[in-house]
């Protein structure tokens, strides 16, 4: 039987759930790929540790040269994370031929375009199915499953640390940082969870995602992005009421021949596959002109799950490599760059439709004075809730508009929010109307 | 560019949808394949009608034949339907050394293991991604995507017909047959909609997914089979108070080495992502020993989607053309027979949790007497309605039963539909609970 050897550098959460793939499903894997995928070393700094994994001590070192200069090596797994260090280890692999597979999102994000480049140059494969999605098999529908659709949407919620405490904040109540806390206790959340909730992460991963659906290296400064720690019980509850949840969503859109790409918490309405994905899990919502609205759904994240994704790489370069072919589809699905490239949407040109929570004085006139500003700069109203109950001295009043362009929503909260009646900044949210599911 | 050439026997719904996604995404495809798919010849015995795609009418025959014996054909998509004739093109197609794509379910359920054997044995790929689950990739997530993963579970809405009509009678209260005759008159529901309704269909469908999932040719006959001919608005009602809703589910379970292979209507957790699939779509939900529960959800017939899972198939093996090889990914996704091969665990011997509605009449020790049947063969009850309301003199006496096993259930009901107190034969769902999500 063939085999087909491995090289891992880094052994931390992802790099154990990956071994532990490797030893619990060997014969099943090797019945489904007819070769062996044989780990032969692991790099990382800490050789000491238990991972929890059964392994020949014999095949860990602590320097990476060991397995970026070892000629049996034909894969090499990069899951230390980090960019610059990461880079230089993949270059040099590919470089001597091996193929790479990573879950290193930050890194694919950022310098894909080089990577997919040095790649070819060297005619090795590059996979990335871990770095978005853990388990959601992500990238190989993008690049097969739904090849024969020119994609119009994907609507993600890409991060499962947000949506486990958006979930909680809706379930329970909670306040954001009340919310946090739990997730921090029960581990959905890491000490420092910035890149979680400052829409870092979702980020990168649209990032990729979008340059799988519409078949160019996207640059990653072109998200637009929002975190979640606006979010508050008050406004979730106010979604509630117009039939909405509010979830932390990864957009990207082609609009004659633009395309948007934003992270921000948005309005889903309740009955809309999105607002059922709750907890730590990921979802990623696809339309296509052909199959129409798609949605995968699964862990997002966590040593299983991603440690699987990586071995779908593995197991896919494996069934190349049995075959004698490298390359055989495209890092970002497209053998050469599509037709059609597009071209980015700046954000205050986006049409969609919006909440508003004004905090006003509670006198007559007040809804008046904000309604007339939003229809002098053509926002129209959809609907509006004006609760009598005071807060802190003033009254929240609530809308959502029909649809409109982003710009004229700026201009008029700058108005609004410089109104003598109005005595706090106004909260804003973008509202995610079905969009055919 | 080199060209892939594809003959399509069958232009009907799907071969029409196949054609306009060619047309439509032509560049598209091109871009990501790096190959030109050339649709050279279509045979159907109707060559006249109308299909709504511009179609150059000298590609059109009514010889099927034209197509099998052309030296230049790579590729015969085979959409006719039916399974003497189909097999008939296919087998010779394969034998003139054509791969083979085809949407036809029952032939790939029924005759799988034969053709798997032919394609083998031509060294030629047969693809059928559109078999299962219309615009859902779910036939490529499970021969590449969860290839790492042993799959514990499959839980699936494989028939839109089927869920069209649970959904009316959920959301309106609308009786079978009320909520059938709306499914007919808007095109959900064909003139004869037997095998949509009995179980058939979604049976067909899951013995693909069961050979792909398990890695052996499983027998259609031992699929369990109920229709939902039998759900009535009350039972809906009544799982609805119990905090669940019915769907027609294709259940394949591994348990201690055995496999439950079942279709029938069964009582889903409302917060169950599954309970969430409603309309025609279909959805797909699966639990991998290392990636957890995934579910895959989408359009599960139609001619776009449809026709753009066939234009995937073609995609691919235009990919492995490309590269100069075929037989990338074997047909079952298996390179060879699976060390373990699970055996079919006979219906009376599932485990599951139960739902029953009792009909007696409505007098003292009815319930005691019901109960002491049960508790006699080891059925415990978790919880119980009963209601004073007369329905035909006789109440409803509904509950949830703990784990049961379906032997004991069945020789439980015999008894208690024997007493006198009980006026109707007792309705029976089966109860999936929460796997996971």
């Amino acid at each position: 039987m063939p085999q087909v050897k491995v090289g891992l550098i880094g052994f931390g959460t992802v790099g154990a759930g990956m071994v532990e793939v490797l030893i619990n499903n060997r014969q099943l894997i090797e019945d489904r790929v007819g070769a062996e995928i044989v780990l032969k070393k692991i790099a990382d700094l800490d050789i000491d540790s238990d991972r929890g994994v059964k392994i020949d001590t014999t095949f860990l070192t602590t320097d990476a040269m060991e397995i970026v200069n070892d000629p049996e090596i034909d894969i090499v797994v990069e899951l230390m994370g980090g960019c610059d260090q990461a880079m230089e280890y993949i270059l040099m692999a590919m470089e001597k031929g091996k193929h790479v597979v990573t879950a290193n999102k930050a890194l694919i994000a950022e310098y894909g375009k080089l990577l997919f480049e040095m790649a070819e140059r060297y005619g090795v494969d590059i996979a990335f199915e871990a770095s978005v999605a853990g388990g959601i098999p992500i990238i190989r529908v993008l690049k097969e499953g739904l090849a024969a659709n020119q994609i119009k949407a994907v609507l993600a919620i890409l991060n499962g640390t947000a949506n486990y405490i958006l979930t909680r904040m809706t379930g329970e109540g909670l306040s954001f940082d009340e919310a946090l806390s739990i997730a921090k206790r029960l581990g959905y959340a890491e000490a420092d969870p910035t890149l979680d909730i400052d829409g870092s992460d979702a980020a990168h991963k649209l990032t990729i995602v979008i340059s799988l659906a519409f078949g160019f290296p996207f640059k990653y400064e072109n998200v637009y992005k929002e975190g979640i720690d606006g979010v508050s019980p008050e406004d979730i509850r106010f979604a509630g009421e117009f039939g909405y949840c509010i979830k932390l969503l990864a957009i990207a859109r082609e609009v004659d021949g633009d395309i948007e790409a934003r992270v921000h918490p948005a309005f889903v309405p309740l009955d809309h596959i999105l607002a059922n994905v709750n907890e730590a899990y990921n979802a990623v919502y696809v339309e296509g002109d052909f199959t129409g609205p798609t949605l995968f759904y699964g862990l997002g994240a966590g040593r299983r799950p991603t440690g699987s994704a990586v071995v779908s790489d593995l197991i896919d370069i494996a069934r190349n490599q049995v075959k004698g072919i490298a390359r055989r589809v495209s890092p970002i699905s497209f053998a050469r760059p599509p037709a059609k490239e597009l071209s980015l949407r700046p954000m205050d040109q986006i049409v969609t439709d919006y909440y508003f929570r004004f905090s006003a004085v509670d006198s007559p006139g007040v809804l008046s004075k904000i309604s007339g500003i939003l229809g002098a700069n053509n926002i129209s109203i959809a609907s509006v809730i004006q609760k009598s109950r005071e807060t802190h001295g003033s009254v929240p009043i609530v809308m959502l508009t029909h649809e409109a362009k982003e710009s004229n929503v700026r201009k008029s909260l700058e108005l609004i929010d410089k109104l003598g009646i109005v005595t706090e900044k106004t909260v804003l949210f973008r509202v995610e109307k079905k969009t055919g599911i």
